[in-house]
């Protein structure tokens, strides 16, 4: 049997199914002290570097409950032999709707319009918004969690573009999406962007005041509705001093993030502009969610103890 | 060639189609002075009273820029033989987005994560939400608005559910909505309500803490994802006051109102309840809507003074 550390919480049902299999498990508050540990699980707070690597010589696996895995230093673990593996698709339709949520917000102002009324203040007269009905979204990776919010924008009447270099062929056809050959076309094209990519070195700071400026600003139905972004998908993608800029000059219109380079994010003078509104990277953060992610983590560590390769290995190249 | 009276506003292309026509509009800020003026062109803000309409003995047409015409009184306008048209269409789109937009807001505590995020709070671990996929959304009132909030509540995953007594045969059954014979077995049966009705006798304060208190708080799913309200339809079908006990009681887990029963509403603690979100009646207040609601309106004036009966008569016993 096997001791199995949990660093950012776990569901409770999950870390049950884990210790009725017999498996020891703890929960921690840091991973300062690995030692005799076969596997550890965190979600985004935690960071495995290779120091953490190189001080838990007893550790097998690290499970990542969630999709990430910028948190952790792949090249390390892959080296100390340590698979690492993550749950992609639990948290895809919690993603998906905090998107939407974030977007709606963004174009009919309710995080503004709650404030002022909670400031006493009627301000209907300022809140003019505009319809996402008619316009283009355009996503910058097109993956599960993006094929979901272009499913509900086309029910809501918006017209789909991706910039996706790694997209399998057949996926955008199939979903009615128009593909862009580079960023710049996409963002030429629409008045909505969403990021839905990985943080890397390739897509770091991919939304910077060059490509925002390229955005038109009047939508595909001929309506000024300004330019909008939204994004749920990793910290780092966006420059966020460039946001700022972009806001201030009236190249965005709004901006709404749930994620952000430095994290927890609380002091970015980005937090309190007027047309600006954000969330602490709660895209996973639902029961809904939490409890798919805990299951499915959970047997993943089952099955590896037992000796079976789990399904969403990170580090190929590692031994079971 | 008529005299128009606009009080609350209209789009400016919508004023130069009229003045084009060869009307005289005259831009008011009250109903107090409409001596000579042969129409009257009002959104919500303005009351026409049988007050108003006994000193206006040159009104023959009342243009309701909008829907809602709890603000006119009907029976008065009636025994003048005033015509009382509006414009049912134009808004619908406006209103189905900004519905979604308060219910996702809602489920995900956007408003909160926004207001913690400008206090420099990084409150992660308090916002976990819910998911709408999986659960039931019950209908009060399922005409065009609540078919549109359907068609994307399908979209993502949602099972409908409606009350509408006066629903025309076919469109539950062609809309896959589950048409309920009571009010009561409605609330039952949801976990989220959203309010699409008028405001009569029959639908004031059909939301009251006995119909909420029936709603069953687990999720056609099974997850514990509370009960939650939502209207952008008229203020007074809702109960604040019964809202604001099941808030406080835990009935309700959230409420989001773009409708207030004493518009404008500054005051009402509702407010300022921490579960609670709102915005000042901007159901409407896109620039796309107001764009189809003023030529929606010129036209039906341009067509009345041409001779031609509008088709969106509301009273429908005045002779033109």
């Amino acid at each position: 049997m096997a001791k199995i550390a949990i660093t950012d919480g776990m569901a409770e049902d999950a870390v049950l199914m884990l210790r009725k299999e017999g498996h020891e498990v703890d929960l921690l508050t840091s991973t300062s002290n690995l030692t005799g540990y076969d596997a550890v699980v965190i979600r985004s707070a935690t960071k495995i570097t290779s120091n953490v690597i190189s001080s838990s010589p007893s550790l097998k696996i690290i499970g990542r409950a969630g999709v990430g895995v910028d948190n952790i230093d792949l090249e390390a673990a892959t080296n100390a032999n340590i698979l690492v593996c993550n749950t992609p698709s639990s948290s895809t339709q919690s993603v998906v709707e905090l998107t939407l949520g974030h977007l709606l917000s963004s174009v009919r102002h309710i995080p503004t319009a709650d404030r002022d009324l909670r400031e006493g203040q009627w301000t209907k007269s300022n809140l003019k918004g505009t319809e996402l009905c008619g316009k283009r979204i355009g996503f910058i990776g097109f993956g599960r969690i993006a094929q979901g919010v272009g499913k509900v924008a086309k029910s809501l009447g918006m017209e789909l573009h991706a910039y996706d270099p790694y997209l399998p062929e057949g996926i955008a056809k199939h979903e009615k999406c128009n593909l862009h050959e580079n960023i710049e076309d996409l963002f030429k094209s629409c008045t909505h962007i969403s990021v839905h990519c990985n943080l890397s070195d390739e897509t770091h700071h991919l939304v910077n005041l060059t490509t925002l400026s390229m955005m038109p600003g009047i939508g595909a139905d001929g309506i000024e509705c300004g330019n909008h972004l939204v994004s749920c998908a990793r910290g780092g993608v966006v420059n966020e001093e460039d946001v700022l800029i972009a806001l201030n000059q009236g190249i965005l219109s709004s901006c709404a993030l749930d994620v952000f380079e430095n994290e927890p994010e609380t002091t970015h003078p980005l937090l309190n502009h007027p047309r600006f509104h954000g969330s602490p990277h709660i895209g996973a953060s639902t029961r809904e969610a939490q409890k798919r992610i805990g299951f499915e983590m959970a047997n993943i560590l089952i099955d590896y103890f037992n000796g079976i390769t789990p399904k969403s290995v990170v580090n190929k190249g590692v031994l079971v």
